[in-house]
């Protein structure tokens, strides 16, 4: 099944668009945790467990697991949410981006070694950094636009001809790019102007919005400037916020009630 | 040390330019060391011993580590090339980028988990996506500019007021992000007329040039047009060009020839 297709059941199948980022930390997991022998895998199933039903993704940031060395916890982590929940999509956010034979392996290393159904990508490089990628055509391929952080000003606000970069990077991602229908872009909740905008130069791209929760996006905002004609087109990702809603030994039970609340508060504005 | 000092040690002590790219593909590697154990870091190993005595620098690009599920033999060829040649640094080629928090932790992975003394960032996201890397002074932080592939032109080239991008990346490393001294950019050598421009907006900024070899930029308008007031301040790298010279049992002593001959045409031109 094409990565579109997973992703629109899994919009209307768990009538949700709340995506809940594992950026799993051991400095931040609760204390009880950590003698256990795989302690991030452990912490991400009690998560996966307690949030599946509110979800129409999960997104692991791979940082978290190569800077410790636990790639094998990475793995384990998506092999337990495609065997145990195989409707929901797994976005492995890698930022990943480099000329064609290595692009390749990138696309190896998201697809192949750890089964993700999606990867975000860096669009820096140009078209053929980012085609090897889009030939695997039942995965899907997120391309960073306007991301969420205070220097997404710096280069991407830039005005190139009439439009900024970011806007010409998703008119490019729409137009070109978007042949198999199997990309997506990265537009920020902390900035619903431009969503609005990136909604209107691609009205059928769906968007992975990062920065509602910690970073202090707003839902409302976001979810009326970023929405599709159809009240979807949007995987709207919380990390902190979900997974760190209680340090101690509620903390899947926590993350489920936040879950919950950003599913419900997304939903009124649909 | 510093990594700029390191670098210019090298330059000097080694009187080369010449950095070895260690894209070691299993798929491209003489049949008799697939048996091995650890087969990329056999071939690493021998490559390395091979060559170290005509190179500045080495860089593994950590793709064709990561598609194999071999970080091991990254780590243990890294740290090979640190216990046994311990003045040349080597530069970890992983185009990483993301937002604050995120990029630090990619800057542990880089730096702390695999000790590198560089890593390549991609700039797209900004400063604060940057300054996580920045803050290790002592390790160097080479920023994508004007890269080596056909894809360039679709974002690079765009120009933002009086500039292309890529110059505008080049001017906005060279006075603000570069406040540590420990900056440098990737300007591809596939392009000499932009070698040239980048070198003037950054006359002091070291550069990784990718794409001498088999993507065919040229040596003598690469060095010509790159290089800085020293006759120095690039670090020329040559992947398949070198490693893949042969693919019989010779093949260490054939990377041998080819780096020594890359070697003696940059220093014809320096």
């Amino acid at each position: 099944m094409s990565f579109r297709k997973m992703l629109e059941d899994a919009w209307a199948g768990q009538n949700s668009l709340v995506c809940v980022g594992l950026d799993t930390d051991l400095k931040k997991i609760p204390v009880h945790l950590l003698s256990a022998e795989r302690p991030i895998f452990e912490f991400n199933k009690a998560i996966v467990d307690a949030t599946a039903e509110m979800v129409c993704a999960f997104k692991p940031q791979i940082a978290y697991y190569a800077a410790r060395a636990a790639e094998d916890q990475l793995l384990a982590t998506i092999s337990y949410i495609h065997d145990k929940y195989p409707g929901i999509p797994v976005i492995l956010d890698a930022k990943r981006g480099d000329i064609g034979a290595t692009a390749e392996l990138y696309a190896q290393e998201a697809f192949i070694r750890y089964g993700a159904d999606a990867v975000t990508v860096n669009p820096y490089l140009g078209f053929d950094s980012v085609e090897p990628f889009l030939r695997y055509e039942d995965k899907g391929v997120v391309l960073l636009c306007r991301t969420s952080n205070p220097g997404a000003k710096d280069f991407q606000d830039l005005r190139v001809g009439t439009q900024t970069l970011y806007q010409h990077i998703a008119m490019t991602v729409s137009e070109k790019w978007n042949s198999r229908g199997n990309a997506m872009l990265v537009v920020g909740a902390t900035y619903p102007k431009e969503l609005a905008e990136v909604r209107e130069i691609a009205p059928d791209v769906p968007f992975l919005v990062p920065g509602v929760g910690a970073q202090g996006g707003d839902v409302e905002a976001a979810v009326s400037n970023g929405k599709d004609r159809a009240g979807t087109g949007m995987v709207i990702n919380s990390s902190r916020g979900i997974i760190y809603a209680s340090s101690g030994k509620d903390f899947a039970e926590a993350a489920r009630c936040e879950a919950m609340k950003l599913r419900d508060e997304i939903n009124r504005f649909r």
